[in-house]
């Protein structure tokens, strides 16, 4: 084997996550490595976690990014806050719920499932339901925004069901963070959990967390140790809790945090809300194209994501040669399906950073030329002048 | 608040890690992101591990990089192997000792506690007398290079006296891999964890592990689920397995795995005994100085590890108040003492990158300075001239 530096084409990023990374987050990552104690680094945690309270509209205390990536956050979530012998409640449309419902049997409780369609959101009255006859239940878990379907989730109002059933919520916001509304402390949220390389568009390896007091309550107040000693928050919070005094708990990814820091200092800049803004203004155009060219969308317009649009095909169509095609000549990178969406839906993500003008007339133009290249059965050359209109 | 860009100082980082980053692979981590299932990425996956089982010497097919710190390598190789009921004899003669038995006591295990004194290797006899007394065990667990004391332990003897007595052995070498002789394959390891941010000068962040036939045969016919699901490695070993079908499991670190594959590259251009050698070299200098300004070693010279110094303090001085100088005025950092051995030694690292002539210089010459305006019982002004001898 030939050993030699790795050097990575310059592609687009427009599939599910990770998201185009803003080079200025790229650039803080390479800074200088110091100590995980260096007094100088724990106040650049305290800065992170301050930003980080911001994104999630949230005063919790306990707010700080795990040092894994996602499926850590959501394992953290629920290693902590569920017991063996537990009853929790999950809500699943789509591959995301189901790992809810893996990690709840992993903790030695027992996962009482809601369905519902892949495509739909979470249905509160099948929520509702499941509450009243299971009273024994304490915790009740949902994605709010699913990656694989692009459907978002009522979070505000299932929230409140579990608080009406004294559940404690945990909430999977690993693509909302960031491009869709959501408000922590507004909702309720118990717990949750996000990514860094979706909508933060930050390099990935990272799961930003928060914990209501209601939560960190439960936490310190469990029968049993916590499976998992990485993830154990009784731990964690010694080293990311208030105070110039951190424990050492384990060695933090130094400069994985100074990225997840700059992509912070990046949303504080454009305001939260801005950035909800900019992720539905950008969507809107790239819909005008996709219905230009006479293709649509797997999710009803009232529950679709702005910022992960799950794209019907052409008829007849081979997608993966069309997502090889994309990423061999435009180099542009867009998703497929997963689970058992794949060869259904093609999932192309208008996240943090790359949710901007340039990649929607981008990715239609390249699409609309694929597509074209290979005698799909769409409305040819129009998707870029629709969406140019719509951007008025 | 104010928010602003962090531009953390240049440090020398010669502390129990991270240590210093080889400015190449600052750089590296810098590359475009691309996705976690780009077909380039792919390759560079494969490289990877190759070249990481250069590094360990193992052919074992299972050699990666887990997506997290060292401890969860260390958590990765405890929740994979051991199961509910078993018996698990753990030797501790340090700090991450102590980690391993909250490891097997997490997993649901039973764990035997064989102690040693801090600052002393294992004693391969007090193995022996607990394997004969717990003939049920089924995973015997040490650290071969004590982070915590600078002692390392006698790996191949130990996992001879666990395999004698049909137990598989689970060996930390967070510190050892890279700077200390280290055979995976000649020494017949079944489960071994390291970190990237001590002797391969790496970012922290990503913990590299290896699993012989053995360990892989067990984890497959396991009577439980592993209970973390981010660390089953049933799951892991379908993304980081051979053959070009990845499937999805976690969104990888990407940038931090760019870091990794450099730091992997540079071992493999010195050479990896080279490596060990540059290690033994640079201590035998450091020793020259530390001795001729009349401080020692907490550890025998015998089971001395070269990369990581645990120097005792001169009397009456205040070795936090030292180590604040270094850092201040020299932007040098060394460690203090983990744990119980908290105020009693330095820990300084001379690791991977760091491993050089002129850290050890700079350090002698800045401690030699700090040390005697602070007016400690020391030779002043020695240390530097019996390093430079040392070098010839």
């Amino acid at each position: 084997m030939t050993v030699s530096s790795f050097h990575p084409p310059q592609r687009t990023l427009m599939g599910p996550g990770p998201s185009d990374v803003n080079p200025r987050i790229l650039e803080a990552m390479s800074r200088p490595t110091i100590g995980h104690l260096d007094p100088v680094f724990v106040s650049m945690m305290d800065q992170t976690k301050s930003m980080l309270q911001d994104a999630f509209l949230t005063k919790n205390e306990l707010t700080m990014p795990v040092s894994a990536p996602g499926s850590a956050g959501m394992e953290t979530c629920f290693v902590n806050l569920v017991e063996p012998g537990d009853t929790v409640i999950v809500c699943q449309n789509g591959v995301f719920g189901g790992r809810m419902k893996e990690n709840v049997e992993r903790c030695g409780a027992t996962p009482i499932m809601i369905q519902d369609e892949w495509g739909s959101p979470v249905d509160p009255a099948k929520l509702e339901d499941a509450l009243k006859a299971h009273p024994e239940a304490s915790t009740v878990a949902f994605v709010h925004a699913e990656t694989s379907t692009g459907a978002i989730s009522d979070a505000e109002t299932l929230v409140k069901l579990a608080h009406d059933h004294d559940c404690l919520a945990i909430v999977d916001a690993v693509t909302s963070l960031g491009g869709s509304p959501l408000k922590v402390d507004e909702w309720s949220i118990d717990a949750i959990y996000s990514g860094t390389q979706k909508c933060l568009s930050c390099t990935p390896g990272i799961s930003p967390v928060s914990f209501s007091e209601a939560a960190i309550e439960r936490i310190k107040n469990r029968k049993t140790a916590v499976q998992s000693w990485f993830m154990d928050l009784n731990l964690v919070m010694a080293y990311w809790g208030a105070g110039a005094q951190r424990a050492y708990h384990h060695t933090a990814p130094i400069n994985a945090l100074y990225a997840f820091h700059e992509s912070l200092v990046i949303l504080h800049e454009e305001g939260i809300e801005n950035a909800w803004a900019r992720h539905d203004r950008n969507h809107q155009a790239f819909k005008a194209g996709i219905e230009a060219m006479g293709l649509g969308f797997f999710v009803d317009e009232a529950y679709r994501l702005p910022q992960l649009n799950a794209v019907t095909l052409p008829e007849g169509i081979d997608e993966a040669a069309v997502r090889s095609a994309l990423l061999n000549k435009y180099n542009l990178e867009i998703g497929g399906g997963l689970g058992p969406m794949a060869g259904k839906i093609w999932r192309i993500g208008l996240m943090g950073h790359a949710s901007n003008e340039t990649n929607v007339l981008m990715c239609l133009g390249a699409l609309d030329a694929v597509l074209t290249d290979m005698g799909a059965k769409i409305d040819s050359g129009k998707a870029v002048g629709a969406a140019m209109k719509a951007f008025g």
